[in-house]
């Protein structure tokens, strides 16, 4: 059986994007002996502006372990747009053209909840799609978890770790802040793999003064050291409760870097204690795919690559109780998988004495 | 609330002991004001002979990292007996002795399989037990997962990448003997994980024609090389039909320090290929627990301290499905986790090519 | 013989201080029968308030892996003073008051140039001083490597090794800020080991053109990304130029947090291409040191033990072409070891393509 | 100025070996416009053969942290011969045509003790040779360090630290055995990282009853476990005694794999306590280089790239008191770099208490 398949990864970069594009290949090319491989460069643009190239099983041979993408990524487009652009370019239709021009019989998208979204778009316009769940937020609705996830969770640990016997010898206070705009998974995980004392997802709004009373019991515990792991978009109670205009108004005038500098800030101000902020930032999402992260690609590769060889399209590959599944588009597109406040690991964290600042 | 609870560490040592013991305290210390904790030294041991300390919370303070067990752990008693031994000790009496000459609630009790048949055991003889899965082989009945088993596998898969870029400048066959004489968890994770062309394991009883095939396969395709995952208790057709005693009088004679050594002896002779050995053997036990460890011990050090404040005795702690369970210790004590040949994971594993000498 | 030792380790901490220690008291104790071993809290806090504990070999057993340390740290005093203090305390007496009062042979000081400093004004004080030469900065004159450097090297490079995959994969333009503020070695070191394109250290001022000219160089090289290891004291050629007075009027209003902040600025004023920010921070202080820093560790602790036991006091221990040398105090105190311009590594450097922006 | 130059990687591989050569490639490219580069398939293999491709700077792009030698390597030949081979090729002969054949202006040659002494003949025979020391083993004479070395001891110190956790947890003795047939350095580095407390190496023969010796010394002390780090070529005295013959005659009886097994065998025998063994064999040599050799690496590169721009040749380009230096080859070939047992490193760790053996 012959098989003319396009492969693109979109959206912010992370661990394990080869590894399963390699679980796809080889998952097809051991299986089809008339396989055509094409990858599109940098997202959707190469979709868009037909900048590709074919791929052979060399181009997949040692990438199991390769950080990045070997397509390379972008953000493109920004916006879904069905009508043309200021480029006078209708996106959408020349994604559809390129496919077409192709004659692709599907199209493997590696993308988080924007690029899903897109590809779901393209499901809609008729063509043939596989979407696998790529993330370091573990956000992706309808898949327990994503690939790049537990990575990451790894290299913020691995930051928390570092300053854990910096704080312990000084007696002081630290804060690591965690990426996560929206959703709170990778903090919750690095913060208790960490061990740190206050954990802040942007799910739970933080009240300062439980902040404050949670580094003075442990002062008073005689611990000398207080580690707080706070992700990007940790927000107070009282900024939770601004409308979305009110908060913009404060923002232009927000005189911080993030919400981890204001919240240093204000535990200088309410303790005397100087508060050490650490960025890991972008490092979260590079270097080699852990282990767990190469399985899970693998399977999820592979799962890919058994749809396609069934005809089967228009599905995310995700893992559900631990089992490979195939979960429509069109119930899952556009959906976020947030952290319940109320989750059984939330519980158990703040039985162990972790505050959330709630 | 008062409580007075036992810990111990028993059988093979392994990753994030530490960290569960850990989150059992800090669980019930952070809600029971008059705990006391008792540590016994080297497993059953220290319960037999009265060897113990009492602990307090800065025992537990910094282990979350830490490797080992700070108690001390040993395979000790071997077998289960209810008849005084040669020293004239009933081991099970003399335990439960200390069980009360401490007055203690309950005892908590961290290990494998053996381990955890004795403390089904001594639940049977009317002590309060809580049995916490620890083992790098994921083999206990009734939790998807044990822990120690994702260490282990980053450790083994750690090796598996080292081999690649030695193997993939020599044109070489290699194989790393992975730890697992029953089960083949470690082994398959850490292949798949370590991109693996050939993994056996001891359920899925191996041809040595079908590896030399997958061997010359490779060599064919332009690959120079070839990478083995083997378990401990990889075993050939031939061998799995022996007799016990049959296979007994094979071992009587036999030259190998393990099956590997026969196995790379058996390629030479048919492809006249040398194969180079590995043995990371025990620093898959070793080492600072990986994030998912802690992550998970923590969630089961507290999911026992929640069943000791509820009274709860006689279980497993375990996770299923992602969530924390308790597991009545009679229905699964004496029972193994292995891999079904005919599993998800298998399946996916060949359809991208791994062979399985089967 | 009898020997009474006091410990101290001041400063910013950093990776191999128990490492250190270890060496010191092992070499004694492998030798002294009768070695009693004083440890101070804090630095030279713990000297001046009298906050000591006695030592067992117990204490130093298992740190050699250790991150920090065993006896916490402060930057107490932050000046020298000779005359009594706000307090009314007069440091420098009280901590000879408590060297003698302990009757102590010797007193063992871990720290960097400022520790030094103080350490030597000690000696002049008439007290036996050892000095062992600690900073990630590897800025101590008198010795070729000081411990907690390499491992510094090691951390910051892997976040420049997780940069590059992120950066290749998104055609981007990154910048990580690695500790240093007077000095560059760690920069210039982690700069080479993770490949950077563009290093800027403070002893080399940079020109903004000269850099924006690098940029494009790579552009234009078909190479999408350029990689920029930013030491946190660089400086421009413009700002270098400055009396201090203008330096400081200019921070007065400086409205970046760091000098990175700025030339992420500039550089997307003059190319239009935005810069990432990574600040691995406190990070690079922390975690197990790397074996060569254990390795180096181990030889200047059993270097100061032969010196205690030949009642050589006066010195700090370094290396010096590789073998452990004996450093009079006297000699090096106060001196800054700063990256030569002109030394054979920066011409390696910029002889492989590396610029240094001037 | 035009260059013609060829790279080849022979011998056993290691780390950095790429890092090597893209320094090379780097200083000539940056600097020399009309460059041309050779790389030689597996070592000698491709010269002698005339297998070869030419090589862009693209290929070298990447590859700093990669692990293996993107040339392959072998260990032919593995005699040096001026006379025909069996197979009728005189292979010097061969290697020179190949060399004159394509116009080189010189050959770069990476590699061990035995590659630089064909690398020397070959300059006895007038071909311009550039050599550049690599070897885990860092035996190579007239440089303080090879490339390759501090990877494998990071290696081999993590096999150890992940004993020490397993070891601690159940008294027991732990053999973990490092790579070194010749010399011990490797062993020596790893085994003080470590923390073993006996290290046995090939310069300095052992006393099986002064290791037993230390074993109960520890015992007697309280420290339940004991960790040997063992080199494959550690002697005993006995041993070391015998003639060549005698050996010979030893060996072809042996019933153990390596002196490891022999040695846990005579321990048990005469402790009964049983020894647990570790090889951590070929992973030694492979995996990403550490920032240690990527630094050195580039720079022993980048010094022969300046030679080649000189046209100076005959050199190995050494490191010295840590300046770059050239090495005239026919100082160095042939001779070997050995521990001397009197040296200031063995001394140091006899004073910190570890047990040669001796």
């Amino acid at each position: 059986m012959k098989k003319r398949i396009g492969l693109l990864t979109s959206g912010g970069d992370c661990q394990a994007l080869n590894a399963t594009m390699r679980g796809v290949v080889k998952g097809l090319s051991s299986n089809l002996p008339d396989l055509e491989v094409y990858g599109f460069a940098d997202g959707y643009r190469g979709l868009i502006y037909g900048d590709y190239r074919m791929l052979t099983s060399m181009d997949f041979s040692g990438i199991l372990t390769k950080g990045g993408t070997i397509l390379g990524t972008s953000r493109q487009p920004f916006k879904l747009m069905r009508v043309p652009d200021a480029d006078g370019l209708d996106k959408v239709e020349a994604m559809k053209q390129n496919y077409y021009k192709l004659r692709l019989d599907c199209l493997v998208i590696l993308g988080g909840n924007g690029t899903q979204k897109t590809a779901n778009l393209l499901r809609e316009e008729g063509l043939n799609i596989i979407h696998l769940p790529k993330t370091i937020d573990n956000d992706i609705y309808g898949t327990d978890m994503t690939f790049g996830f537990q990575s990451a969770v790894d290299i913020a640990t691995d930051a928390i770790d570092c300053i854990h016997t910096t704080a312990a010898s000084h007696n002081r206070v630290f804060l690591v802040e965690v990426m996560g705009h929206k959703v709170g998974w990778l903090t919750l995980h690095a913060g208790i793999a960490g061990g740190a004392d206050i954990i802040l997802l942007p799910e739970i709004p933080y009240d300062i003064d439980r902040i404050v009373e949670a580094i003075n019991r442990r002062a008073q515990r005689g611990a000398g050291f207080t580690i707080l792991a706070v992700a990007e978009g940790a927000i107070s109670k009282k900024d939770a409760k601004l409308s979305k205009k009110e908060l913009k108004e404060k923002m232009k005038n927000y005189k911080y870097p993030s919400v981890s500098y204001e919240l240093a800030d204000q535990i200088l101000k309410k303790t005397g204690i100087e508060v050490r902020i650490t960025v890991p930032g972008h490092t979260q999402r590079g270097g080699s795919p852990c282990p767990y992260d190469r399985v899970l690609s693998t399977r999820l590769g592979a799962g890919a690559a058994k749809l396609i060889m069934n005809n089967e399209y228009g599905y995310m590959v995700g893992i559900v109780n631990g089992k490979v599944k195939k979960v429509p588009l069109a119930d899952v597109a556009g959906k976020l998988k947030m952290v319940d406040p109320d989750n059984q690991l939330i519980k158990e964290a703040k039985l162990i004495g972790i505050s959330f600042g709630d």
